[in-house]
């Protein structure tokens, strides 16, 4: 019964008999019905409501599941998700991707790369500023420990292998705890990450991994442009290891997104010394990624107004001059996130434009906002207008490899249902694939000459 | 030692002995020599960073404090807060605020009836959706406990009376926990209400009360506007119980903020048909209201955007709309606060206007927020410029009370000084008196003569 | 030659022999083939950019045609606009627009009663803030003359009647120049309405008239809000005697877009007292309206930001609040325009269902904005997603009539050719057509069953 | 009598008895009286309305003063400006701003350089894109004669010794009139230029001048990265030109704004390759300053979204990119305008910080926007905590010679007094000489000793 299991709580009782409304059943109807019609409309993330329950209440803090091993599959109803082509009705198919397929000379998955974001899929908790989390994955037991972060880590492998792709990414303290030393934080980590190696197999690789810079306390006033030494130099150990352990897990690029490098105030500090500092940084970590022979590309991350107004790595521009200004310009790409491009006041094409002019288009972090929301919002991109622009700078750029794409796009708060994790990833995957499909006839036609013969 | 209290980990060893860097020397400077000047250059906000330690780690969920009862002083520095007049260099002392000093033919305290809001004050932790909390006031125990909750109201009555307020302002979910049931969570609301009654006293009340109707999972899809008739039955005996307790205290105005009440897409709802649950959920609000002979005004606080991209209650005009529509216009007034007349493309002093020609003008939530930043940012007003215009609506109405002046504002993240709270709630008084001052100036000048003759 | 008809100056020789750029043949090669494929990719109306050459120059002021009798056709090239269905690969006719095709029981052109804006097409230069004008329609002799007037209106109707549409819209100001009196300007704009009357023939009709209010420096300070007795008088008799014109033309409806009535300071006025002002002027309109016997519906046109920081008619619910607050609510309807709605942090749909569900949707002016642009572009919509959202308002209110879609539009500064405006017009068409035909898609799928039942 | 002046029409006989309403005595009062007061508050550009009617009517065209020699004053009521200090009341005096001060060990007008912007004060006409000029002042006839170009030019030179400023900026188009061919322009040019230079006298010169590159319809594709080779050609043709003229005054400096250089859609063109063609335009004009001994320094004017929505020159950081990429870093400085700072998401402090840092700090065009409007509204800045700010970079940038601070700003479109352009141009300075009194006062304090220790 659906409202005993969405609350958990003393209404269950006088609501057991309660008629859904009809509101509700329509609300339904939507999930099962609309969906299909709705990817060209641009409306999917928000359409995608949850239509099953999470199965524990948001503020009792009850461990919902057993801590032990879990027995059977994560996503019990999904299959291994196929191409059928556009007139399919089922969710749980491709309409436009199809791997395989050759499209400008090139496989669909080697233009696309795509990735699965561990963050939001597997961390993702519907919490926001206003409200308490709203999702409670079947899996979770509540805990932050190391037996539950190797739990979801096998989740995380069927999800890949379900979905049909060859990478993932990850946040150092997304993938296992944060231990009382950093002794102990690094050896959850090592833990963690050997059972990754083992279930990536021969064909599952990292497309990137980074170091997460900015939640804890510590980085309040930024990591390498904090104003305490011991802040910068423990930010540098925990890049090292990330580095390490992406290397370790064959990884193909490392990332760098300045979290809370930028400020808020110029009255209490002076942004060409921070900028100093944040170069220093970034040197030393091309020179340990030598050091220990990783090879993958070091990629940096613009993002504007968020969480400080004033980020340092505002934009593709921005940045370029920044690597351009300490000499690093050969040593970084850029990750460029289409939903940051919106928040800086440029289009994602313009960002992508701007990397792949500079000679720095490295990644691409697939998702979309609302230009009327000055926050990152973070949806999966279903705009096929939007979608065939990324698709013309990456068939300029002659593909993203060792890049890719990847998801780092969220299910909506009000998105309950693990199958929602599927469709919105199919809904992502597919309209990036009709964004090629359109480049690919747009260049057939010779319309596009020009602008892309050089190129592949 | 700063770097050992700030971080409580490892670092603590291996720092112990590093000199603060010169920089770090300069913020601390700034706390104490440029506050006084830039309180006019509208900074101030952010120019409170912390001088003094948090006392525990963010992400250790370490019990920093004994749960027993709290010895001695909550703010044991800090006196009661008087009037020194603009040339004093005492941070914490009023510059422009004389409560007793009449103006405009009205006591300072009369014209501003400022209040504390319980939630930003004693309930923030400097957490954000990019970070975890940052702040670990010494009285808190890292317990949501009803011990906790009585303990923290004490520490809100020494804070108000130091500050000498006479008013308060609370969400019934800020005050006390949530119990496993219903009648559980009201009779802890009713342990700590009773205590907030006797700590009261004859003087403090509070401003108004209101309910928490967005954070519980339960309310994702909306409370009076949910498409569950369960959780719209939920909110109701929370708004009713809410009532009642506002009531019980002396509580002098009721608060609607309609949290989740608003859409992401109107392909699965129906906007006309949740706006009609909307207004028959505060019909019977009005309806109770009379019932129990609670004489306060009934307020709604109308916001845009956040966190639902199109809220019900957008902007003043919205909201007098809707008012009309259902026939409530004579029943509410309404709570203007500025960072969300901001946030919907308007000024505060066109918001206070629009409510104040309408004859809604109930009472002032006074913040600021960043233009140029998409969400709300609920800094303390210190915008000179602004508190003139807002005080001139507040000359041309004569008045707010039975409403008043709530500081819905709060720290930066990275203030963390307990100290900072006093200091923040004199800026922000000292500017809105400092706007009075102007409003005063101008008046007896004659340039504002016709606007602001009718009213006093 | 390109180049010397483009600048028509000294330019000419020195370059007569430079072969056009490589990027010029591909920006040719664009207005092709492009086209046809990027009408599903929002970028049309930038896509449509001048293949040929404007026929004077911008800057001497020579006159470069014949004030006489115009002989021949106005558009000699373009023939009727025809229905070719979405395979066809003429720019000249529609691919999703079918007049006479029945949709959800009722013909296209019945939904839709599309209208051509006047002031875009005909009086629309291509001038903007940073630049002088860039079109030169070859029936334009560069005076503002009654002969030149006429020869305009013989235009517009033979570009109306090559469309296949049967209404348009204009303003008084628009159509005929103003005079050295008001008895001159009402002789002037008298003649040329008399010549509008003959040209409609017995199909044609204004869907409605409006009174420009905004651009003579008398309504700097607002006609109706204007601090001036004589200014209010001088738009009273303005508005007066365009209700008679459009009564005398048959138009359906008759529009107010509030241009100056604004402010950008309360310091020197009072808003209350300005709507006060507001609400009598209309209500004379009103009271005028019944006596001439004109049965059309007169429509409030909202808009924010634009020229004046504070608009009065804001948006939908800022509308309707005025109207319900000075008894106007059954006088008048909306016409809500999509850029306008966007410019408010509205999406359009947002705006219609706000309309519709206050009973005030009248009409719709199509059009659509850059959400990152920050005033008024009023490019033609070309967005299928949108365009579905709009048409599901449309088929909710059970059709707009008597309003309908009008098409306040306009060619892109860099458009000078004459086909354009064509070109222009068939994609909004087709892209609303498209939004239709996915409205019945999702109705007869059954998705949206309870959202529309009770309309059609 | 004001209505028959404002209107010069047929609105002057039946309204000439007609009393002037209450508000718009209020009005007048505000003018005279508000306004000492308001210079703190932020509105002041807003408050300076018309006290005084133009001259003649808008759209009539006549000519209303005689094109001959101009007799007596252009500002027969103004005074030489004075500084009386803060508490004088008189409108047409400094309040703040002391010439021959010292301040921080340099006289205030060696820290400001203050210049008059020709174009706004002598070329703007309140003209909007909704509606006609409102601006005539007595000296104009109407036309855009080479007479009238001169006469204009000797007002400017008494607003300028009456202003007591050394410096002005111009654009070759505002300053004399286009003419059939590029000789005949260039004459027309050097004929206006020859009085300049003899009216400058010994203490005038230049800050800077620039070559108008948007207006004409030529440039409607850009001008150095226009599509046409022809433009690109006509382009360095009028900068060849305009660097001469600046170098015949004596100007400091040389601008260059990229008014049209950006684009609406990369579909039917490459960014990268426009980009080529900008650095070559820049490099060639760089070689001709080198050729003909200019030592002026050479700006770039950030600026963002507006004409297109791409600028390429969007902010300091993306310029400064720029710069590096094509070896440019050396011979160019950046002028920062405080509007565009706003435009692009920063503030004009971070422009003017990240300019500084990047060693490209080289003049400010001193005025503000509203951050909540998304065009450039070139208001002066009124703003004391904004300009305490900016003082603080220009302190920091150890002053701004050769650059200076020139006055991108105007009079709103409802300011038609001539006395307004002194009030206006009076309240900049002011703000500006209070915001260095502030920084003073600060250093002194000791507050911002690390920030600014090096520099002074």
């Amino acid at each position: 019964m659906y409202i005993s299991h969405l609350f958990c709580l003393e209404l269950q009782k006088p609501f057991q008999s309660v008629k859904r409304g009809s509101l509700h059943v329509m609300r339904e109807m939507k999930a099962e019905k609309i969906l299909l019609l709705l990817v060209c409309l641009n409306v999917v993330s928000f359409a995608v409501i949850a239509g099953s329950p999470p199965t524990c209440p948001a503020d009792l803090g009850t461990e919902c599941s057993d801590s032990g091993e879990w027995e059977g599959e994560f996503f019990p109803g999904i299959p291994k998700i196929k191409y059928e082509g556009p007139s399919s009705k089922n969710r749980l198919a491709f309409k436009w991707y199809n791997a395989k397929e050759e499209i400008l000379g090139k496989k669909m998955k080697d233009w696309m790369r795509f990735s699965v974001a561990f963050w939001h899929t597997f961390r993702g908790t519907g919490g926001d500023p206003f409200g308490a989390p709203t999702k409670y994955w079947p899996w979770e037991d509540g805990t932050n420990s190391v037996a539950m972060a190797k739990r979801r880590m096998r989740a995380n492998f069927e999800f890949i292998n379900k979905l049909g792709v060859d990478w993932w990414c990850f946040h150092d303290r997304d993938i296992a705890p944060d231990g009382k030393t950093l002794e102990e934080t690094n050896a959850n980590l090592d833990e963690v990450v050997a059972l990754a190696k083992e279930l990536q197999g021969t064909k599952i690789r990292p497309l990137w991994g980074t170091a997460q810079l900015f939640s804890h306390p510590r980085y309040m006033h930024g990591a390498a442009t904090s104003s305490e030494v011991g802040v910068y130099a423990y930010a540098a150990a925990q890049v090292k290891k990330a580095i390490e352990v992406t290397h370790y897990l064959g990884g193909e690029n490392y990332v760098f997104w300045g979290g809370r490098e930028g400020y808020q105030t110029l009255l209490n500090t002076d942004m060409g010394r921070e900028l100093d500092h944040l170069a220093s940084f970034l040197g030393a970590a091309v020179a340990y990624k030598k050091k220990i022979g990783f090879n993958g590309t070091l990629l940096i991350e613009p993002k504007p107004q968020e969480p400080t107004k004033h980020q340092y790595d505002w934009d593709a521009a921005t940045t370029a001059n920044f690597l351009r200004k300490y000499d690093l310009l050969g040593e970084f790409k850029l990750n460029i996130e289409c939903n940051h491009a919106t928040l800086s006041g440029h289009s994602c094409h313009h960002e992508l434009e701007t990397a792949r002019i500079n000679g720095l288009l490295g990644n691409i972090d697939a998702n979309t906002g609302d230009p009327q929301i000055g926050w990152d919002t973070d949806q999966f991109l279903t705009d096929i207008a939007e979608a065939t622009m990324v698709m013309l700078s990456v068939v300029r750029n002659g593909g993203l490899a060792p890049g890719g794409f990847n998801f780092d796009a969220k299910l909506r708060r009000e998105s309950t249902d693990v199958e929602d994790l599927f469709i919105a990833h199919i809904s992502g995957m597919d309209t990036l694939a009709r964004g090629l499909r359109n480049v690919a006839k747009l260049i057939e036609d010779g319309s596009l000459a020009e602008l892309v013969s050089k190129r592949y």
